[in-house]
């Protein structure tokens, strides 16, 4: 099953600097393969269910070996059976709109 | 890993009524051994990352199979390497605040 | 326009120990008159937009006073114009679904 | 107060397009003299409290409009009192981290 996320991992007790960690889990979703898109409040991912959860775990593991005692995650999942879809078609379905209507 | 975590679970393109899949969902974490608590933005679940994760899985492969062509879900992850935590220790440090603060 | 809303606030930079701002939040939402329901993952609490917003922007204000220099909040909000519901009618209405099918 | 969102919008009982209603949004953001920018699985924006929040509202009253008899967003706010901070400046925080570890 494809899957495409958004994760936003926030370490607690670790004070207001979040870039390394962030940074930490990026290299884990890439070293697990997966490409992940960085944006402003968080990170876009997609693959397989099992290859991107089993990533989105191996971060929580990773953080906490960093020294974060606390740490917590936002997902955002879509799945769909309709059709295959990628992040790109998602964005350049919502420019296409936009261009029709300019 | 001990997980906390908070389920929305929201299918597309089957109408304004989502309560059946979200019943469905609940049976599923049931079935999983889980002990959601329904609340009404979602459902709280906590256990092993991956048995939690599976039950998610299975979720969304539920959905699809009544009929959802589409599923967007949020998953609120919350991991802890300090002391054990449960939900019903989450609710109760704010009652106890509460209480103290009254 | 009537908004159903599920909040969770992080304070950053203060710690593990979240208790004492959450209870801040649950106390600024009653006294700005609303009733919010407490869960293991955030507060629900229900009103009019604008009341609501108002009492979530106020609740940033009170947790930067009590210290915090950064605050991410995730907000769950559902609005519908096809009838009206509250939060436990949406409850309910999974209940009676499980009922139903046990 | 400055704040950093990410915007998803969900309209519900559309059907499973839903890059029409998200233009829209994306629209409306754009003319509030908000500077939306797009990703995969949301939208982000940042500005003024009051006037992010008034368009988001703006966005629930004319996805409406367009025919959504409901609504689920997801909301991820972020406010800072120690420093200033851009959605910019939160890439380039998380890149700089990147590139200094490779």
């Amino acid at each position: 099953m494809h899957v495409i996320v958004d994760l936003m991992l926030i370490p607690l007790g670790t004070g207001v600097s979040l870039s390394p960690y962030v940074a930490a889990c990026e290299r884990t979703l890439t070293a697990a393969g997966l490409k992940p898109v960085l944006h402003a409040n968080g990170t876009n991912v997609e693959g397989d269910w099992d290859a991107v959860f089993a990533a989105v775990r191996r971060c929580h593991e990773v953080v906490h070996q960093m020294g974060a005692p606390r740490i917590s995650t936002l997902i955002k999942v879509g799945t769909r059976t309709d059709r295959p879809q990628t992040m790109q078609d998602k964005v350049e379905s919502v420019l296409k709109q936009l261009a029709a209507e300019a």
